[in-house]
């Protein structure tokens, strides 16, 4: 075997090591640096190559290509959502993603990010509740109980302070899951039989289910003043979880307006109805919450500078460690225009 | 450690496997089997779902994801480009690719492609060779003696049958490094000190230099009659090779004309001049050659699908070798909704 050059090799991690990293470091305190480092993100918005999302659909899901670039850093992921791999016993969503220094086109690190994803889509939404969600705000409803809810219970711990969540899923098994994974957590941990009972006494709802439908988690009747909705699920053309008169009470928050109109909460609402972009309220230039009646509501979809931020603090986490392995993924011959040469002389 | 599934592994084919896998099977034989199977998705173009790719610029260099799916298996790579690369002693282009499944959006193969590109560039131009190029080409010119040159000859002699190249580059060094690499190959490799003398008796007149700018590497007065241009090098917005009076004078064939207009040599004419697609051309919808005075002009840019092609072949090449190894990329939990769990109990 031909030994190939450092330059050569971009370090990979793994779900093994992906899994490493976060016990090693403690998952609270690695959802509070993401938090920090989407947050350092969001305050520089404007510098970032905004592309949309490159979606290949079909009828049972879509891939889809991710990318963006502040500059100095270029980043993609690759992630798939196809609702229907749980019944084969396949994850919905699986991901990776890669970044890259521009000056030379040459990749610096490759990872897992299915987990990642989780992670970082949990610090966006804590990071967003703590800037918009009522003072003081100490119980979440957690409407969907699948693969983010306990993730996203753990960053409102870690980030804006919650102290009880309360579940409820059609599933009551997901329920479970959810409760036993979060036992010992430090959280207060309530199975409700129904979504009304969930939200009873929460200042923040999360609602996060699955199903590719226009569906109904929350009616109108159900969401009272001075709440904030963190809404996850609705996240692709013909996905929405929440009645079109929430939406209609509520001053809403978003990532990329240019995105989120086709893919978000609001692919309900004219395309002209106003939202505020997040980087602004971060930035101070955009007010965030006025008062504490007010319905603040997060139409999430998810970001490539949110994914961006997770690889980047990824791979400043791993310097020291041993929780990636060096991939030999780039041809490196000692002319660079002998390649041919590299191939010949391995024989 | 945990043990991933099978269905969380990915088969990663690295720059020393791909190196490997080349000697295995035997480069002209590759570079045949190559052709074979992008002949066989160029018959089937109408079908791939066909995506202009998506490029992040900056003052030095280019990033591209170039996605495609065939409806079964859906392919990108990953490529750069940075001229200024070989002056720190890195290649100008490095690159990766991914196949995945449609059906589930999981990755089946992860591939270096920096190789491989190399490979399916100039199966690639062989196979239009040896549709466009005259009857009996035996010999090739071979201007600009860079990464691709060796390539380009071999699967010229592999697949067309050509049996003496003569080389000519701006850079003796380069060509001394083509000759000495290309001795022992069967073909007679003539060294030259001018474009025009290698261009002498030469049927297939293959371009292929680097340099980020309009150049004109073939002036008019030195292309004769009856001649097959494979114009490798003009690929990006600025980037060309040959002077416009050739064009004027050639049959124009592309792979995909909305991409070529944009990268080709034809961005120097106007947006409606007559081009020919090749995939019409190898189903017999449209003419190739019409006589053997005519000069017909590849002007190649690199289409998404030919990596596609090139990846479904390593996809098959690599099963009941060794020329792979698993990769733990998709988080796997056994309870699809637990992915929480899975991290959990890592620890």
């Amino acid at each position: 075997m031909t030994q190939p050059s450092q330059k050569a090799l971009v370090p990979f991690v793994s779900v093994d090591h992906m899994m490493q990293l976060i016990h090693h470091i403690g998952i609270e305190e690695m959802l509070r640096g993401l938090a920090e480092r989407i947050e350092t993100d969001f305050k520089r918005w404007p510098l970032f190559d905004k592309t949309p999302r490159v979606a290949s659909h079909s009828d049972v899901g879509v891939i889809e290509l991710m990318p963006t670039s502040d500059g100095d850093v270029y980043g993609f992921k690759y992630v798939n959502g196809h609702p229907g791999n749980t019944k084969g016993g396949l994850q919905t969503v699986t991901a990776f993603g890669l970044l890259s220094d521009v000056a030379t086109g040459y990749p610096v690190l490759f990872s897992e990010m299915t987990i990642l994803t989780a992670l970082r889509t949990a610090a966006t939404s804590a990071f967003v509740a703590r800037m918009l969600a009522p003072e003081g705000s100490r119980v979440m409803a957690m409407i969907g109980n699948g693969a983010q809810s306990e993730f996203q219970s753990l960053a409102m711990k870690a980030i804006v302070g919650i102290e009880e969540v309360r579940l409820y899923d059609i599933d009551p098994a997901a329920t479970a899951k959810c409760k036993a994974n979060l036992e010992g957590s430090g959280l207060r941990v309530v199975a409700c039989d129904t979504a009304e009972e969930a939200i009873l006494g929460a200042q923040i709802i999360t609602t996060c289910t699955a199903d590719k439908q226009y569906a109904t988690i929350l009616t109108d009747n159900m969401v009272g003043s001075g709440v904030h909705i963190n809404a996850i699920g609705g996240d692709c053309p013909g996905k929405t979880e929440l009645a079109p008169a929430i939406l209609h009470r509520s001053e809403i928050f978003v990532e990329y307006p240019e995105q989120t109109r086709i893919e978000g909460e609001i692919q309900q609402l004219d395309a002209d109805h106003p939202v505020t972009e997040l980087w602004q309220v971060a930035t101070g230039e955009a007010a965030g919450r006025r008062d504490a009646k007010q319905i603040t509501l997060f139409d999430s979809v998810g970001f490539a500078i949110e994914d961006f931020s997770a690889l980047v603090y990824v791979r400043d986490a791993i310097k020291g460690t041993d929780f990636f392995q060096p991939l030999d993924m780039l041809a490196d011959p000692d002319d660079p225009r002998d390649l041919f040469g590299m191939v010949q002389r391995a024989g």
